[in-house]
C-alpha cells in the first residue's frame, strides 16, 4: 500500500466497512480481496476539468475515467453555463449524482466570458450564491477575468466576496509581479495556466497551488515537472483541464498523465501524491486522497508502478473497474431534454451575405497547434457585389450565428489556413458562448451545414454538395452527446476524415473553428457581434 | 524574508495595505520600515492551547504572547466550559474580540469530562451546534472521550455528527492499532498527546496531524522531534497546550518552543513552518500562516535565526510588540462580572469530618513530575473517633467541595507526598470540574483556606494559624485573574514561597493538587463525589 502521508510503500491489509476505510490489519470480513504484489493507492482526483470537453454526459464520463483510476473530479461547468446558465449547472449537478465518480463542482465565475459576445446566460453574484450552499459545490471556478480583479471591477469583487474563505480557483496565464500580487490579494488560491517554470515558481512562491495541466488542449507537464520537490509537492497537482474523447480512449486520464510524469523523470510515488492528497487538501476534502481510517474507500490497484498500470478500481469500497473495463452499466440520459433547444430560426443564404464595401478586408489567419490567430488584410473575391469564398487563395467565409436567444445576431468574416477546397463544416462547440460557427466554400453548403445542426439540436457536421457527409450530434446544450464513448470517438473520427477529404490543411480543423470565436485569445476573432481585435479588446469592422 | 511555501530565505520588500499583504517589491508607501538583515517570518500560530492555564484573561494573554511572535491561537475553552458552560465560552469569545491576538476557538467536546464528578455545566450536541456557526469557532475541540468514540456512545457520536466535515481535534494518549483506527474513522484529524516517537509515527501514518506539545505541563518535543521531515512537516505542528504564567514570563511562548526545537537539532526554517503554514493549513485558515499576497499581515521580525530572537511583531500590519514589550494598552476586564459567583455556602469544620469507620484507609500518593497518582493503604490517625491529618507521617486530609451548583457535594480523603507540616492550601483550579480543593494539617486552617477562596471568588490561597499567608485571586470563574502578567507571576511566586515555607516537598504543590481531582488519569483521585479508582473507572470507598 502507498501511504501518501509518509510517502512509503507498506504491506497492509485494509479493512473497509460501509464504503469507508476503517483500519489496517486483519479483521473478520465478509469478503477478502487478495492483491499479491500489486500496489494499492488512493483513488485519483482531477482538481480541474471541464467535463463538457469530453463531449460525454457525466455518467458516461465516469465510465470512461474510472478504469483509469480517477474516482473524483472537481469540475467547472463553464461551457454549459455559457449556454444554459443556472439551468445548465443544475443539470450537471443532477446528471452527476450517484454515477460512481465523485463529481464536485466549482461555480463558474465568468459567464459571459467577455462583453464582446452574447452568452446564453449571465451569472451574477446572486446566481452564484444560489449554488454556493449545494453540498457538492466547493467554491468559485477559475477567475479568468484577471483585469476585473486587478482593477477592482465591482461585479467581479461581488462574486469573490460571496466565496470569501472558500476555495477560489485562478486562471492567470503569464500574470506576474504587482499584477499577480493584486490578483492574489483577492484570495485566489490556484492557477492551472502556467506554461513556464519561472512563472510557476513565482506563483507557487506567492502562495498559489499550482495545477500542472496535461490535457488535450494544453500540455505543460514537461515544462513544469521540475517544480515538484518534497517541499512543494503539497502545493502541486496534476490536472487535465480538457479531455477530448479520443484521448480518453487512447491515452487514458490521470493514469496517462502519471505515466507521462514518470517518463519525464518524476518518482511515481511523488507523482501519485499530486493526484491524491494534494488536491484533496487544497479543496478541503478531508475524506479523500488517502487510504486511511475514516477516508472514503476510493482505491486504485496498480499492477506495477513502472510502468504505472491500473488493474482494479474501488469506489466507496465497491469494485467499479477492472482490467481497463468499467463494471458500471451505461446510464440512460435523464433530464437532458430541457437543454435540447437550438433557439435559432432556419438559416438561408441571405443571412450569410457580405456586401462588398471596400477593396480590402480583415481575414482571420489560423495556424497549426495554437489557439492564437493572426490578422491578415486581403483583397476579397467579389461576385455580384458580394464577398465570396475563394478556395484557391484559401480565403473562406465564416459565420458565427447566435443560437441561444433567437436574436438573429450574427458575425460574418473571412478565415485563412483551414484549406478546404469544397463543402462546409459547422459546429455548436465554439468557445466560450458556443454559438453556431460555420465555415465553407459555398454559401449553399454553409446554409445546409447550419440547418443540419439546427435539426440535430447541435453538434459537429461536414457537408458537401448539399449532402451531410458526417455528423456528431451533441443534443445536450449543443455540447454533449448522449452516446457512449466508443460511438462518440467513432463519430468524431468520421467527422475528421470527412473534413480532411474536403482538403483541410490543419490536423484538427474542428478544434480550430471552435476557438475561432473566443475573444480572449489574440489576435483576430469573430463573435456573434462581429470581428474582435483581442489586443484592442473591441470590435473592428470587416472592411478596415 | 522566509518564504514558507518554498522554504527559502529571499530578499523582499513586503507591501501591506489595510492589514493585508498586497505584494512584494517597492510600492509608493505612507510608511517604510527598514529591516536590514533581520528575517521576516509569518506570525506564529499556536494550534492548541487552553488560555485558562495562563490564569490570564484573553486580552492579557495577548499582551503576554504577542512579544514572542504569537499572533494567532486556536484555543479550547475547556476549563471555563466545565465551570460556566456556554456562558463561559461566550465570555471567552467576547473577551477575545479585537485584542490584537487572533483567538480562534474550538467547541469543547467533553463537558463534563467524566460522569464521576459534578461539572458546572453539561454541553450537549445541541449546545455545541449553537457555537458552530460563530465565525471564530473552527470545529470540535479535543475529543478526550476515546472509549465513547470507539464504542459508539450515541451522545459522543451526535457531537461528532454536528461537526462532520469540519476540523475535529483528537486527544488519544497511547491509542494504537484497531482502537486508533476506530477513533480515526469518526473523522478525528489531530492528536497532541503523543509522547513516544513510534506512537506519533503510527498516528501520522494513519492520517492524523501531529501537534507536538511543549508546554508547562507536558514536554514531548525531545521525543518527537525526529518525526519532522520535509515529507511530514505539513502534517506536524508545535503547540503549547498549557502555558503557566511564570513560563510565559521566563521562557516565552512559541518562540521558546522554536528555540528548543533548534537546540534539539531541527533546522529553524523547518521549525518555523510548524508554527505557521502547517497549523494554518490544518485548520483551513487560508489567510494565515504566510507572508504572501492576500494573507493577513501578521509578521514577525527575527533579529536572527540562531539564536531565534523576536525583535518586532506586526499584527494586521500594525506594530504591536518590539524588543520583548507589547505596545498594546492593558485592557479593562469587561463582562466578567457574570462569572464571579462561587456557588458554595460558608464552610465549617463539620463539613470536613471523616468518622473513623475502619482501621485502614486509601490514601492518594502524589509524586514529583507526574500527574499519575498512586494508591496506598495506610492506618489513619484518629482523634475523638475522627480521621485527622498526621503531618509526621505525611498523611493529610483533603477535601473536594462542589462550588458551582450549591449542591453541598463533597469528597473527603487523605493524601501523601505533599509534605506540609502546618497550615493548609486551597485552590479553585482543579481539573476538570474545578471545584474547591483544600489540603491541610488542621481542619481549622482548611476551613479558613476554603472560606478565603469563597470570599475571593476563587483562586489559590495558603493559610497558617487562621491567617492567609498568600493569595492569588482568580475571580473570573475561579480560573482567571484580572491582573497583568507580572502581578500574577508575583502572586504565584508568593503563593509558592508560602507553601514551601509550610514544608511542601514537591516543587509545584499547587499543580499537584489541581490534578488530584482529575478522574481520567490513574490511579486514585478524589472528586466532589468521592474517591475514584481511575483504572476501574468507578468510585471506591475511603475505607476499603
Amino acid at each position: 500500500m502507498l501511504n501518501v502521508f509518509t510517502g512509503e510503500l507498506m504491506p497492509a491489509a485494509v479493512a473497509v466497512f460501509d464504503g469507508v476505510v476503517v483500519g489496517y490489519g486483519d479483521r473478520p470480513a465478509r469478503e477478502v480481496v487478495e492483491l499479491q504484489d500489486a500496489v494499492l493507492t488512493p483513488g485519483f482526483v482531477d482538481g480541474h476539468v471541464h467535463l463538457e470537453s469530453s463531449l460525454l454526459l457525466p455518467a458516461e464520463f465516469a465510465r470512461a475515467v474510472l478504469p483509469h483510476g480517477t474516482t473524483s473530479v472537481v469540475a467547472d461547468p463553464h461551457e454549459i453555463a455559457n449556454v444554459s446558465g443556472l439551468a445548465g449547472i443544475r443539470f450537471m449537478l443532477e446528471a452527476s449524482e450517484a454515477i460512481g465518480l465523485e463529481v464536485l463542482l466549482m461555480a463558474p465565475s465568468c459567464v459571459p466570458a467577455s462583453p464582446l459576445e452574447t452568452a446564453g446566460a449571465e451569472l451574477t453574484a446572486e446566481d452564484l450564491e444560489s449554488l454556493a450552499h449545494h453540498p457538492r459545490v466547493l467554491g468559485l471556478a477559475e477567475v479568468m477575468n484577471f483585469p476585473g480583479v486587478v482593477f477592482g471591477d465591482p461585479a467581479v469583487l461581488a462574486k469573490l466576496e460571496r466565496f470569501r474563505g472558500r476555495v477560489i480557483d485562478g486562471h492567470a496565464p503569464g500574470l506576474s509581479g504587482p499584477s499577480l500580487d493584486a490578483y492574489l490579494s483577492a484570495g485566489i488560491g490556484s492557477d492551472h495556466e502556467c506554461t513556464r517554470l519561472e512563472e510557476a515558481r513565482e506563483k507557487l512562491g506567492k502562495g498559489m497551488h499550482i495545477m500542472i495541466r496535461e490535457g488535450s488542449q494544453a500540455r505543460d507537464l514537461e515544462a513544469l515537472a521540475p517544480l515538484v520537490t518534497p517541499q512543494t509537492a503539497p502545493r502541486c497537482m496534476l490536472v487535465s483541464d480538457d479531455c477530448h474523447p479520443e484521448d480518453l480512449l487512447e491515452y487514458g486520464h490521470l493514469d496517462g498523465i502519471l505515466r507521462r510524469a514518470v517518463e519525464l523523470g518524476m518518482d511515481p510515488i511523488a507523482a501519485i501524491r499530486l493526484v491524491t492528497l494534494s488536491p484533496a487538501e487544497y479543496f478541503g476534502l478531508r475524506f479523500l486522497g488517502a487510504v486511511a481510517p475514516g477516508y472514503q474507500a476510493d482505491m486504485v490497484v496498480l499492477s506495477s508502478l513502472r510502468p504505472l498500470q491500473v488493474e482494479r478500481v474501488f469506489k466507496r469500497g465497491h469494485l467499479v473497474a477492472e482490467g481497463g473495463r468499467c463494471l458500471l452499466e451505461p446510464r440512460q440520459a435523464a433530464g437532458s431534454l430541457e437543454l435540447r433547444s437550438m433557439n435559432i430560426r432556419e438559416v438561408d443564404a441571405a443571412d450569410l451575405r457580405i456586401p462588398a464595401a471596400g477593396r480590402q478586408v480583415r481575414a482571420i489567419r489560423l495556424a497549426a497547434n495554437t489557439l492564437i490567430t493572426g490578422e491578415e488584410i486581403v483583397e476579397p473575391a467579389v461576385r455580384n457585389g458580394e464577398v465570396v469564398s475563394d478556395p484557391d487563395r484559401d480565403i473562406l467565409k465564416v459565420a458565427v450565428l447566435e443560437r441561444h436567444r433567437g436574436t438573429g445576431r450574427k458575425g460574418l468574416g473571412l478565415v485563412r489556413g483551414l484549406g478546404i477546397r469544397r463543402g462546409a463544416l459547422a459546429s455548436t462547440v465554439a468557445h466560450d458562448s458556443h454559438h453556431l460557427v460555420v465555415v465553407g466554400v459555398s454559401d449553399s453548403d454553409m446554409v445546409a451545414a447550419a440547418n443540419a445542426l439546427r435539426e440535430l439540436g447541435g453538434g459537429l457536421v461536414v457537408v458537401n454538395g448539399g449532402t451531410v457527409l458526417a455528423r456528431l450530434p451533441l443534443p445536450v446544450a449543443g455540447l454533449m452527446s448522449e452516446a457512449p464513448l466508443s460511438q462518440v470517438v467513432h463519430q468524431k473520427r468520421e467527422i475528421n476524415r470527412a473534413v480532411h477529404d474536403l482538403g483541410a490543411a490543419l490536423e484538427q480543423p474542428f478544434m480550430a473553428i471552435s476557438f475561432l470565436a473566443l475573444p480572449v485569445i489574440p489576435k483576430l476573432k469573430l463573435t456573434d457581434q462581429g470581428l474582435v481585435d483581442v489586443e484592442l479588446f473591441r470590435h473592428v469592422p470587416l472592411f478596415p
